[in-house]
């Protein structure tokens, strides 16, 4: 399969994902130049903040901001994470492209995490699908919800079928577009992918679940990516300099870094659109912002192999 | 298939190849106290060691009293790494059970490594082959020669595949038991694993190529893994605590880590018959005999998943 000449879809999470888990705050002016060059390096999605109280994350405060100066792009998807109803409108009235809704099946962490149980977030979902519906459809945003802790919870440990099942059913009720697979706390394992993928699709249906959020607490981050494109999965999650990780799940951290995923695909012959040395390059900016903030990954260090030939042609961004 | 009792055979190269790359030298009751406890968390295989001149590595000068401490262990495959014909020889000597010569198939790499062109190491695989059939059969050892940058090298790049395929043909002529394939230079992708599989064995033979020995220099040595097993590839080489690399190929370093390939393997119902907790344990003889090394591996930082139950049952090594 093809989206738009690439095989494989990356969301790159890093500026909210990765900046609501350092401490320090990244000035607005640098987050505008990191995404201008995540863009240049080829990026086609960006989750570039969330709809969160700014006294809670001081971090992510100027998202409409950034949201408005990500559209300026042209054919960049900017996604922003949305916590709550209020969270979405706001959302919707900065322009962003797609939204999403976490809600953690594991009812102890979405407590811990979004101070809501179940029912709150369900109401939330269906609240959020009605404001979406009143946009007009040429600017209407992509509603997803992102089922995490999905693969396993540190406090609830492994989450029932049913429980995954009877959420999956109820969220397309809601009428959100697309269900995401979130492994907030790094327990997915490949079989765990493929059997997770298979379940919510069962309910959901296949079109409904395409992505991955994965994590690389316990070193499986892009074994799990290979599973998910063994069940024909389209778009992954990925923060540059594998920053980020869920502060609410006690030990996890480190999402997969979106340098070691292109490497990766890219020398499987998957497309993904982006000149990965530009996008190593890019990881400059985050030097330069986040000074002692630690940068992971292995491609960025070890260097490409000698005679590498990606997938994506060099001239991709200017012939797509 | 099952290979008494277990799904998949982990060889654990720590012990050569892991201390050969670091500066100190483990002194040999370090060693065998750290052999010890590998083998009581279940390890099967271990290559504990290299005749190499002491000059060379000082870190491997006790390997034949390190050889004689492991053959104590009843059911272990007491391994070592031969450069040469009288290294062979005193392995035999010595009563390892297995011999493994390296092949680089990048020529210029096989000369900066071994200081031998093909030609000269087809002859010692030749010569040693005829070593081991002089050796009573019940005592013989296996013999392996293990190509090296076979998924391409730092200084050659890209190796044709006419060059495998023939070393490939000359390794089964010369008497050998099996042909290994090693990541040298941390190169593999998942595509290339399941390629030079196919092609290795297209000359040698599917029972000839059953091990794979990879690196993580790139982040992709897990996923290598998948690939491997998805190609019915049932022995791997790797090391605990990560510890290890290739001095002659500039930038290679990271064995793969034998505590996560555990984790993943045994999340995925393949029994190891390792007890990973055990097995992470055993790192404390690391920290011990080499203050200051890094130790590297992310199950062993991040913690068990809650819940999780691994494939291998507790009782294990007792009920085999």
């Amino acid at each position: 399969m093809t989206m738009d000449g690439i095989d494989v879809l990356l969301s790159e999470v890093g500026p909210r994902d990765g900046l609501q888990n350092v401490k320090a705050v990244m000035p607005t002016a640098a987050k505008k130049r990191w995404i201008d060059a995540l863009v240049a390096a080829g990026l086609r999605e960006i989750e570039v903040g969330s709809f969160v109280p700014a006294k809670l994350l001081p971090q992510l405060a100027d998202t409409a901001e950034i949201v408005r100066h990500a559209r300026s792009h042209p054919g960049l998807t900017v996604a922003v994470l949305v916590p709550n109803v209020r969270g979405a409108s706001d959302a919707i009235a900065a322009g962003a492209h797609k939204l999403t809704l976490p809600l953690s099946v594991s009812e102890t962490h979405s407590i811990a995490n979004l101070r809501q149980n179940h029912e709150q977030v369900l109401a939330a979902a269906r609240a959020i699908s009605a404001l979406c519906a009143e946009v007009p459809e040429e600017s209407r945003p992509t509603f997803e919800v992102s089922l995490s802790t999905v693969f396993g919870c540190t406090l609830e440990g492994a989450i029932p079928d049913d429980t995954i099942r009877r959420l999956s059913a109820e969220l397309m009720e809601s009428g959100c577009d697309e269900i995401g697979l979130s492994d907030t706390t790094g327990y997915a394992t490949p079989d765990a992918v493929v059997h997770v993928v298979d379940l919510v699709r069962s309910v959901a249906g296949r079109e409904a679940v395409t992505g991955l959020h994965l994590h690389n607490t316990r070193g499986l981050g892009l074994a799990n990516v290979l599973a998910g494109l063994s069940v024909g999965i389209t778009t992954f999650d990925a923060s540059s300099g594998g920053l980020g990780g869920c502060p609410s799940a006690p030990g996890a951290s480190g999402n997969i870094v979106t340098e070691d995923l292109v490497f990766m695909l890219e020398s499987m012959g998957k497309r993904t659109g982006i000149d990965l040395q530009a996008l190593i390059t890019s990881r400059s900016h985050l030097a330069a912002a986040l000074p002692g903030e630690p940068l992971y990954g292995f491609i960025a260090d070890a260097g490409l192999p000698k005679g590498f030939v990606p997938a994506s042609p060099p001239n991709f961004r200017s012939a797509a």
